[in-house]
């Protein structure tokens, strides 16, 4: 049976990277590197760098990604792409060298990502394993040096969709988004609120930003769509939470 | 002005290190340890496994821990524990060598911990930096091999005390639960829910159990009270999931 590695390396520095993280990558046999088409961000720069420091032996397989239908519906299209996903990753696994193979995975494999999900299609199941990595949660909070929850509280991670469609969840007092790729945060009643924003948290280009959700709001909108515009590309999240 | 450094060590295995945790504890010049008193689980030797692994050449400063009244009020009682454990660290700060210190965290800084508030105690205020750390939570959906959320869901990360007080969090689907020291699951309808438990996370002696919430409920109850009674000491996280 072969063994799957799913490796967290953490949101974007790559000391994020744990002991557990790098001895795995020594001891794997093969890793499987996704290549997106040319144009699109992959941060494999990123992903070789940690492979280096690792001084790993692995041999380096590459599978390039399918494109997604954009036609199709939004869960056919995410169902069918992870389906051609999977069929890729099995014709790499049956070429192979014995031993494990290791899939470098944003972050930690089990937060907002499909790395597992793709792996259940697999068949015959390989065994897996999941060593867990540094979240854009952790990277958010450590680099404002602010707490997570209050004393004793609770705290709702959730997705800019999520709080477009549901608002505020009842009872929150605090809450993180992820996956918004739209200042869902305006949707809100801002009276009340905090927010801490990070954007390329852990990088070279990490912006932070915090303040009363009235003031700093705006700004971020602001700072986002620049910092967006001259990189191509972003990804942030932000922390909510309601004044005491 | 002094450098605090809170360096978030993980939740067991000494390998939860990250590159940047163990490259700060190298570079830092003091490294404050606080010491419980006599028979009480602190895990020190996990700490200075750490310590060791990452070749410092910092100072070691024992700080003793005081005692909690424990015939006080919660709030007021936690909070002239703080008082006192921050007035300590000043008088060890006022005697460390020039250079930054470290103090080692448990799991992430940021995650039900005090450190943060109790640094905000400090008076002159040092300067902060925090390491994240892999947490509990990921410690958790790692040994499962399972992902944190559903697609695109949220995910309530709670207290057994809030579980209990509050119930099931209005529209949640998957509840993550810390600081439980009476398997708070039980005062839930178990109708639906699925249950994933860890205790002993990344140490030698993880345990881990899963299934219908009636089924495992009951067992985990039991395993738990046993596991507790053998170490004299217990730490255990679960998550929850409502069935699709
Ligand atoms: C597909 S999810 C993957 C999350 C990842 N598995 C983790 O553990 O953080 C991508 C989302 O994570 C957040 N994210 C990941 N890395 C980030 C970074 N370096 N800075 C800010 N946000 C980040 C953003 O909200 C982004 O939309
Ligand atoms: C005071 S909190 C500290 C949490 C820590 N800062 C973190 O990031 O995980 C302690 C709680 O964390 C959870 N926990 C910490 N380490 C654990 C482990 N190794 N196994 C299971 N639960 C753990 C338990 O729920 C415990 O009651």
């Amino acid at each position: 049976m072969t063994e799957l590695w799913l490796i967290g390396i953490g949101t974007g520095n790559p000391d994020h990277v744990t002991l557990e993280g790098q001895k795995a990558l020594r001891d794997a046999a093969t890793v499987l590197i996704p290549r997106k088409g040319a144009g699109k961000e992959d941060l494999a720069h990123l992903r070789l760098d940690i492979l280096a420091a690792s001084k790993t032996q692995a041999r380096v397989v590459y599978v390039d990604m399918p494109e997604r239908d954009d036609s199709l519906p939004y869960q056919t299209r995410v169902a069918l792409w992870h389906d051609e996903i999977a069929r890729r990753w099995q014709v790499a696994l049956e070429t192979v060298p014995e031993g494990p193979v290791a899939l470098l995975v944003w972050g930690d494999p089990g937060l907002y990502d499909s790395t597992l999900r793709i792996a259940a299609r697999l068949d015959p199941a390989p065994k897996l394993r999941v060593v867990p990595g540094i979240t854009a949660l952790q990277a958010l909070t450590a680099a404002h040096a602010i707490p997570f929850n209050t004393v004793n509280g609770a705290v709702t991670v959730t997705t800019g969709r999520r709080l477009r469609d549901h608002g505020w969840p009842e009872g929150a007092e605090t809450v993180i988004v992820m996956l918004d790729g739209a200042c869902s945060f305006q949707s809100l009643d801002p009276t009340g609120l905090h927010i801490w924003w990070g954007a390329f948290l852990g990088m070279a280009d990490q912006a932070l930003d915090s303040g009363a959700l009235a003031e700093a709001g705006p700004r971020i909108v602001e700072r986002r769509a620049h910092a967006r515009a001259r990189h191509g590309w972003i990804m942030d999240t932000y922390l909510l939470r309601r004044d005491a």
